[in-house]
């Protein structure tokens, strides 16, 4: 009940004034009541509304209540953008060179150095695997209060070089309107993401209406630690779990305790997750975004080292999962820069 | 907003009956919106009802936002009883039987040997630590679907020798309506438990309106498996996180990602939960059932093996934070048979 009521934010008067002013042309081609205004007409928005439109008819054959109604999103490439490097990957790039700056001898040896020295060619070759190590080796000894406090700061002020717009504000649109639609429809949201648990918490209330309590993502581990009455989690050099391939349907298990109905993902790194919502009985969507506009976007797919789409490209193709076509499907592709948040997320 | 609405359910209406028909002496004696009609007045009680009030004054000094009304509730000796044996132990048990019943040879060794001989000093020496071992062992292989199949048949069927009733209708029924109160306040609440996530999520929604994803606890590891394409995940005999001592407050970060504003427990096992939430600003709400009240239910503290509260009960009072009595706070410990779940609780 609680998210059918939209909260009338500044932000949300500013799109509204945005889009009478510059939008009301492409405005008019849809009804006054699409849910999913940024997706173009076609085969992929219609499984989505199709969907929605089966599992709430509370009549139906394939009714599911609301308390079984679980989404889960991936994160870099299927909710935000993730090129030319994870966004991480550049946080901790950030946080390496202020480090630098205050303690030039800690720098000297790799990976530091390649961030310090901007080698690209080094960069670009971390996984996320690497990104969490090193996240780890960075952030240790730091609490997560502070932890928290920097990846705010960050989040807030970060841009991308290539759109210069805030990193946060590379959200895509049509997903906004997604999880918009889907928490509308009593679905709970969730990421399930390879990237670090508490790096994603920094904004996802803010930017995907998504509390803490429901990412789940890689971490390293943590120390409790009393300081006089003051408790405080003390980060650990030690990686916890890598919440990436067969890692995501196992965390699905730990952190979310029901299958997913819904699964959107866009890299093989998704496969298993989207594997382990399609194998139970009833109706399930799976979803894959298709990085095939360059102009607006990125293209890639199979030979990517960021967010290959390869062998889950194939199985969605043979099981008849929805593939979206980035350049086809969706209208939009960001949100004006005043509009990057979730409409519902309070404030 | 969901929480304010009351499901009159099949239960719903039974209590009302019974209370109808047996307790309006008691009922008569509150005010008839009471949210707490179990709990005597008191300097408990009336903790928890100042607090909430002022948490919830909007243009008031403590007020937290909905968002940030994080509960955390520990389950066995918190929400439900945990004598002589932690529940979790007697399925343990039951479920050794069965083995047994099927492979002698495999229960000829220790420990399963002493569960069916009905060893019970060996039985009542088992931790929350030995428990989550022995599970794994007991349970790898299994499919967590099976797992769960398991478990539910288990809770809806199995009876306490004392009261002779369902373990899961020896719910407290004053932390029933704790729940239900919070939540119509707009708190989240969550189980941190020592004991298996797994087992408590076959119940937590049915009795205590508490969804999976709301319920951290000890998990074993799993491994996910392609059975043709039927996704599985299996369990496997290898321990991952033990959710009990300095564990509580390092798994609520990870699973909740926020500090609670409130915490119940009621052993030493809480402590770091519970000081976790009182080091930080603004209002907390610190909470521990102490069992004295060996009439209606157990009376144990300082000395006993299972649910030991000593440190935490110096440190309660050191501090300020509120110890219940059961036996003095407490005007009822059990629901009526009929009334043994959460009155919110989906059907």
């Amino acid at each position: 009940m609680r998210n059918l009521i939209l909260v009338v934010t500044r932000r949300t008067l500013l799109s509204i004034t945005v889009l009478a002013g510059f939008g009301a042309g492409a405005l008019a081609q849809q009804p006054a009541t699409d849910p999913l205004p940024s997706w173009n007409d076609g085969a992929a928005k219609k499984s989505i509304t199709d969907f929605v439109a089966r599992v709430t008819r509370q009549d139906g054959p394939d009714f599911v209540k609301p308390a079984d109604r679980i989404a889960v999103f991936d994160n870099d490439g299927t909710l935000w953008a993730e090129q030319p490097i994870y966004f991480q990957g550049t946080f901790l790039a950030d946080r390496v060179r202020a480090m630098a700056a205050l303690n030039a001898g800690l720098v000297s040896r790799q990976p530091f150095k390649a961030i310090v020295k901007n080698d690209r060619e080094a960069i670009t070759k971390m996984g996320e695997h690497d990104i969490a190590e090193l996240l780890a080796a960075t952030h240790a000894g730091m609490t997560t209060d502070a932890f928290a406090q920097t990846a705010k700061q960050w989040i807030d002020s970060a841009k991308h070089p290539r759109f210069n717009r805030l990193y946060k504000q590379l959200a895509y649109r049509p997903q906004l309107e997604l999880l918009d639609y889907l928490r509308g429809n009593d679905f709970k949201t969730f990421i399930v993401s390879g990237g670090g648990v508490e790096f994603i918490r920094a904004f996802s209330q803010d930017v995907y209406g998504i509390p803490p309590q429901q990412v789940v993502g890689s971490s390293g581990q943590t120390q409790f630690e009393l300081r006089g009455n003051n408790a405080v989690l003390v980060k650990l050099p030690k990686l916890g779990s890598i919440d990436d391939k067969e890692g995501k349907p196992v965390n699905i298990n730990l952190h979310i305790g029901q299958r997913p109905v819904l699964a959107f993902g866009n890299s093989d790194g998704d496969l298993p997750m989207l594997q382990y919502t399609a194998g139970a009985p009833g109706l399930r969507l799976m979803l894959i975004v298709h990085h095939d506009d360059a102009e607006r976007e990125w293209a890639y797919d199979r030979q990517s080292k960021i967010g290959k789409l390869d062998r889950a490209l194939d199985e969605a193709k043979t099981r008849g999962w929805t593939v979206v076509s980035m350049k086809n499907d969706w209208r939009t592709v960001f949100p004006g820069v005043e509009e990057g948040r979730a409409v519902d997320a309070p404030k």
